[in-house]
């Protein structure tokens, strides 16, 4: 026991939130809300090979009297310049934590210690942090429950690096593929997102109701806070033009799910919502997080986001009142809150509503100890790589297959190529730290290491992902038109890091910047490198049998050319022996489409869940998608019984009617009849994945959420493996029988 | 005078109305918001060529005692099946109408005469009706003052034949092209769709006030209310995501300006807005529109948009009830509507609310003078072609200009090619009653008839509209490589009448139908024919100078190859005469771009007026249109001096640098700077045409809305000849002196 009260760790949270803050400057109060520095810019590498801090660690401490936040202390990447050579790694980053903390925490007049900030959109992204499979992938596997364990893994990661809060992508609907940042959205759909970041908030967090999080547990900070996959034609931090009833049906229900899950932090999204930056919202951030969903954690700008609102107020200053008054709590390198000690003594916000900030910044730092001990918490996990080639494997998914597949005993011959062949640089999707040479393994290395004996695998890359380059296509065509089987390997890269490479025809060697997809990165035409599109023509044409793999950040425009279509996002650095593995039959093609597959950009949007307009198409091209949301085909087939309704639960048989385990994802679609509003097409409102032997039959039940449902009257229920299927599935009715709504 | 008050002329229309409702049955009364049958259904042409009124008619006014509307009696297309041998024309148009009329007072109890409904979107869509450009073209002008005197000329000439409203779109804001009925639209932009119906209310109502409409003026529908030009992916009648601020921002304005200028009437959109149907849409319907705005005219639904209500509301009855309870007060071809007794009497809807609806009806009726009089009220006015023509001159926009025109006295061979030459079939847009033969001239034609003695003109199709069909390229080919100059006429039909056409080797005959575009044909890719761009190809590579001109609904995708572009959208009948005009140089090129081209479907939305996000573009293409909003070059040249700002008027000097005559449009546009909500790179906010002699200076004046202007604080004004010059232009501040908003 301390005799201050803010120091006792027995005491109850919310009274040494109070008691801290009483003792509080008004400039100790600012410091809380700022996160202005790079963290790769707090420290150095000595000599010795040890770390120092740097003077503008000393500065920005001296500044504040302390340090609210630290973003990015163990970020690697092309953008920080870090890597192997000068940043911290699994052996030395807690150390570097623990040195940093130590200063925060002395230069702090009341020892208060800094929240360490992390990216962590798919796994830790710092050197030797384990890289899991892009969100996009995670959606694809469509089981929270592998997902949930993956979250965890990445918390004792960033736990044991010293590091306590972690941001994750996970609010985000792609809503148009173009857009750079597909890969970080769990897929087009509302549901599915919710019950993933459920998933993320459970393994990150712990249970809901912990005041204080396990040692091996981390605060996460669900990004983005709204609307964002949704701006105009798929625009970076462009305009988002949605009406209320849109982003509650659609954009708001992962965040809804994830506040229930007790997640500890929502950032704010760049973009604005039809007039209303988020990050000046009050009716967002406060009105509807905090007041109507009692939300009481923390609330973080995007990076820059706070001072973006000068363009409307003015300046600065003005700014950061506006983002402070609208309900952010801690900005993230912005200039705009380092004034606020100015902007409460201007009258532009009130102390009052500082305090209210400060105070969520300091309970979040209760919750995590960081008062307590000064070190990382927890032991680096085992086995990241084991959870990460799981969910690589469960996210591979088979769009088409004319029997090419899996690769049987009459192939001896197989010509690997592609420029996503042969190497594991653009299976990781952006944000990525560098990694140490040896780190997974590429299709071409996998499928070498575990092909049966006798099978023969050439390989030529044939072209550039980018560019129309097109000398080393006659080396693949000959080796294609020698081989039993093609395996084409092609798509897009998030990759940021510039690589050299050699030409494909072995002859010259150049830099290339191979980057389609990624933040910022957004693709109009959704189109391939023009080379990997004549590479495919190119193949096919040898009459060989092709089966294209795409390894991707979003859904590419391919044609149906090739006898079969596979893809695993980008699968991660393990991604290389998941598909490999689908390939040779080792392991079965379990994925399904977490966004419809588009035929052109010229039909955008064309999500499955529109509005039931019964739109007939344009007059140069079907509105329907090429691969419908939930589709993936199996080696094995599966038969669905008709579906039982009983109350809210729907029960169906499933048999494996094939001659392989399988496993199928069993989705349940809702369409609204009776309703106030204009219903969607079609809803997926519940699923479940169900592994079978051959010939086994299982009961799948499945129970609605009646919120859901509500306020519709009447609803019909639809059971089917995709939801292009469903749009022809008979329906089974369901009314309230009271006639409230259900 | 006469002893029963509603029968009464000079009593007050209010005074009339009530008296005449309260003496009416609930039959009559649903009667009188019912407008179900198709006007051609009410008649016959007998054997000596006049009319004879048909069962299905008896069968209505019977049913009702008496008749609300009747839509369409002069309607004359593929669709109505209605040509000049069966339908009503300028000579027994308002004789039919009368005999229709007639009967109808007849059969009525209490002598109430019905509407007469008609399409007028751009001149009366009747045999022998003037055609108009449509309203593409009109937004092309920008000259509200022409458009005003246009539909002067519209109402006049359906008042002569007896009709009393017309159905205009208006309202329709272009915000995606892919839309098929883009060619309805004024535009892309608010202010401009907002200026020229308030024209189009002017000419066709006449002043605002005027409580009885003269007699050759009519009530306007305006169409569509509201938010149609945005639904998603430009699918018709789809779903639009809006949100309230952006469609008062962008789609509400023309119908703010159209209710102030005393439009009789508006007609709810198919589409929803963010959930909730127009038809059904209570907030908008009465909320918004009569008691915000104050508007006392009529509501009336679109063609089985009450119907359609019963997806949700789970049949007809409950569909008419919940639009009837929105503020819907005369349905069109539904069946829900005829439902309304039984509505009333299960309680679905009150009485009282049918009374109003009917109220509006019949006030109407009152103010367009008919139960005074059941003949045509106006003469048959004069120079239809002469307002048309003068219409589709002004225009005619010119985007590039490598020199070729105006066709020089060094040519002394056109060759004049494509599909679009030699025919005015697909210069009319969608809903144009079959013209007769001879009416209007194509750009051949009237090259052959305007062009200087001795110019020397070859024609060849080359290809049709629509379709790869290539066999009459290399006789265009022949035919461009022998003259100095190819005008290659080029572009999209909204003909509804399919046509018998020579193949363009002159061998086969064909019956095609080149619809690509008109309501419910919508095109994803934006694209012409395929056959046109191999004609294109091949026409430049002859190396002869090459002019391009289109006759279209929408932008469509042409390469910039040839040295010049011009497009006159679907300008009507004599269309081809005002295109020679300009392609000689009789006439100067005045329009300017209402919508911005797109450089291709993947880059869409592209309208000038985004939010002002800064966005960069995408990786694989610019984010800016091809051609700006504004833009339109002159075959003279102008310079514009220092904006001068006083108060809210701007002034500017504009001075004629060329040696021709010629009409810039002054274009004023805002930037918001101090501002409550996230604000758009420019709007514009003002114009004005000034007609300049070679050498003439004159200062344009424009007064700005301080409406348009709040809420900001602080904007900055920026004069120029497009939205794309704006972007670069200096802008000068004007900021509200009392910090109240401007």
């Amino acid at each position: 026991m301390s005799d201050v009260l803010y120091r006792d760790p027995t005491a109850p949270v919310d009274a040494r939130v109070r008691d801290l803050l009483s003792r509080m400057t008004l400039r100790e109060k600012v410091g809380q809300v700022n996160q202005r520095m790079y963290g790769w810019d707090a420290y150095r590498r000595t000599s010795d090979g040890g770390f120092e801090l740097t003077e503008a660690l000393y500065a920005e401490t001296d500044r504040f009297e302390g340090l609210g936040a630290l973003y990015g202390l163990q970020r690697a990447d092309a953008w920080s310049g870090v890597d192997h050579g000068s940043g911290p790694g699994a052996a030395d980053g807690a150390a570097l934590a623990e040195l940093v903390q130590r200063h925060v925490v002395g230069r702090s007049r009341l020892g208060i210690p800094a929240l360490f900030v992390e990216e962590v959109p798919h796994g830790l992204m710092a050197l030797d942090g384990t890289v899991l499979p892009v969100n996009l992938a995670i959606g694809a596997t469509w089981d929270p429950d592998l997902y949930e364990r993956a979250a965890a893994h990445a918390a004792a990661e960033l736990r044991a690096r010293g590091g306590h809060v972690a941001l994750v992508s996970a609010l985000d609907i792609v809503r148009d593929p173009r857009w750079g940042r597909t890969e970080e959205c769990f897929g087009e759909d509302p549901y599915l997102a919710a019950r993933l970041t459920e998933a993320l908030v459970r393994g990150m967090q712990g249970a809901p109701d912990d005041d204080v999080f396990a040692a091996d547990k981390a605060a996460v900070v669900l990004k983005h806070f709204a609307g964002q996959g949704a701006t105009v034609g798929g625009r970076n931090s462009a305009e988002s033009e949605l009406g209320l009833r849109e982003l509650h049906e659609i954009h708001l229900p992962a965040a809804r799910a994830g506040v229930r899950a007790g997640a500890a932090a929502v950032m704010a999204a760049y973009n604005e919502v039809d007039g209303i930056p988020c990050s000046g919202n009050r009716a967002l951030l406060t009105g509807l997080l905090r007041e109507d969903w009692g939300f009481d954690g923390l609330v973080m700008a995007d990076g820059l986001a706070v001072d973006r609102l000068a363009r409307i107020t003015g300046n600065k200053v003005s700014a950061g009142a506006l983002a402070l008054d609208s309900g952010v709590d801690l900005s993230l390198w912005d200039e705009g809150f380092t004034h606020l000690e100015e902007a409460v003594e201007r009258g532009l916000v009130s102390e009052k509503t500082l305090d209210t900030a400060v105070a969520r910044v300091l309970r979040l730092k209760f919750r995590l100890g960081l008062f307590e001990r000064q070190d990382a918490t927890a032991r680096p996990p085992a086995d990241g790589a084991a959870i990460s080639r799981e969910a690589a494997r469960a996210a591979v998914t088979l769009l088409r297959n004319d029997g090419v597949l899996p690769i049987g005993a009459n192939v001896s011959r197989i010509a690997v190529l592609g420029p996503q062949a042969a190497t594991t640089a653009h299976q990781l999707g952006d944000y990525t730290a560098p990694q140490l040479p040896g780190t997974g393994s590429s299709v071409l290395d996998a499928l070498r290491r575990l092909a049966p004996p006798g099978l023969e695998i050439r390989h030529a890359p044939g072209c550039a992902l980018t560019g129309d380059g097109r000398s080393g296509i006659p080396e693949a065509i000959a080796q294609a038109a020698a081989s039993d089987l093609a395996v084409l390997v092609l798509g897009g890269s998030s990759a940021r890091t510039p690589e050299t490479e050699f030409d494909a025809n072995g002859a010259a060697r150049k830099a290339v910047s191979e980057m389609t997809c990624g933040e910022g990165v957004d693709l109009a035409g959704l189109r391939l490198g023009r080379a990997q599109y004549a590479l495919l023509d190119a193949v096919v044409a040898t009459g060989t049998p092709t089966a294209v793999v795409l390894i991707q950040g979003r859904p590419h425009l391919v044609p149906d050319t090739a006898d079969a279509l596979l893809t695993a996002w980008y699968p991660g650095p393990w991604g290389g022996e998941a598909i490999a593995g689908v390939l040779l039959g080792l392991t079965e093609p379990t994925g399904r489409l977490p966004v419809s597959v588009p035929r052109s950009a010229a039909q955008l949007p064309v999500h499955y869940n529109h509005k039931d307009t019964e739109y007939g198409g344009y007059v140069d091209e079907s509105a329907q998608p090429r691969y419908s949301f939930g589709h993936g085909l199996s080696y094995t087939g599966f038969a669905y019984g008709t579906p039982r309704l009983t109350g809210l639960t729907v029960e169906v048989d499933v048999t494996n009617t094939g001659q392989r385990y399988g496993r199928s994802v069993v989705q349940v679609y809702l369409r609204r009849l009776l309703t106030p509003t204009w219903p969607r097409t079609l809803e997926l409102c519940a699923f479940e994945g169900v592994g079978l032997a051959p010939g086994e039959c299982r009961t799948v039940s499945l129970t609605l959420d009646p919120e859901q449902l509500a306020p519709s009257r009447t609803v019909e229920i639809r059971v089917a493996a995709s939801a292009g299927e469903a749009l022809g599935a008979r329906g089974h009715s369901l009314t309230a029988p009271d006639e409230t709504p259900l």
